[in-house]
């Protein structure tokens, strides 16, 4: 079986018999944030179905915006954006950048990611329309504990972003589920 | 007590006895996502805790990337470059783009966002250095089933992606649970 054909089958079996019923939810109070908080955290697979009970957090608690090594990548980028959301619109008082330990993004680099795009047929001039931006993405990625850092410090200076809104940096580890404060917004 | 302080305590709790024990494991192979599968969702908090239930994943399975909306803001933003890892680095092979109803992104407008930015105190200038994207971006979000299908073509015809790589379009109902197949790849 195909694997969305598995996620159609399992996800049969979930409705016929659903856990909770939140079918009586109201749906605009429903999407609001109960912990006024907004998580931007790693896409990485160790996080999932794990990050949220080692940080106590159920449906309804947050929102999460997840993204390879929760860097970001411009002014108004798509984090910026979801952040915009979350503050304007949903009642986010509060935003933790939690990285984690072991991320693959400090592997990462512009020459690994060329040499396999290359291998698997992709255009050089396809990447050339990139790479600067890659080089200063991939290759700007060192150390996790960094780029909460360095993430946290220039959302603090996005002028879109109002001042009274708290923005923390923490560090998570994908094994013990420990959680680490960096910076205390 | 703080919400990041609740949250560092929870965490304490939940690492003197952790429900398993992940110590052991490999952690350049622990990163690979067994199902081959990554996910591009929105950051709802009413999928938190509730779209892996829902669709059978665990801890390890796939790679999940969440922005407000799961909307595209470019050729090579945030989402594609988190695929791009996923790829050419974590051995994924399909693509899942999960839009859900009652996304509140077909709410949010340049509109809605420039007048609670201007109340916040954001400079004018600041928003101006924006205007364009932000319109494209929020105006241009109408329904999430159309958005869906949008990324689902938008990310078949970027050349950096592969073209053996699958991509899927779906809708999940953040009450229901249900998952609805729209584009099979």
């Amino acid at each position: 079986m195909s694997v969305i054909d598995e996620m159609l089958s399992v996800n049969k079996k979930f409705c016929a018999n659903p856990p909770v019923d939140y079918s009586g939810e109201d749906h605009h109070e429903s999407k609001l944030p109960k912990k006024h908080l907004a998580i931007v955290t790693c896409m990485d697979t160790r996080l999932v179905n794990f990050i949220e009970p080692a940080l106590g957090l159920s449906r309804g608690d947050v929102k999460i915006i997840k993204t390879a090594g929760n860097c970001l990548t411009g002014m108004f980028d798509a984090t910026v954006r979801s952040l915009l959301v979350c503050i304007y619109e949903l009642g986010v008082k509060e935003i933790a950048i939690i990285g984690h330990h072991e991320c693959g993004m400090s592997k990462t680099t512009t020459e690994s990611l060329t040499k396999a795009m290359l291998a698997n047929g992709v255009s050089p001039d396809a990447i050339k329309m990139v790479k600067k931006e890659m080089t200063e993405w991939a290759d700007g990625f060192q150390h996790p504990e960094d780029n909460v850092k360095s993430v946290v410090a220039q959302l603090r200076e996005n002028p879109l972003i109002p001042k009274d809104v708290k923005i923390h940096g923490l560090m998570f580890h994908p094994r013990s589920g420990e959680l680490e404060l960096l910076d205390k917004g």
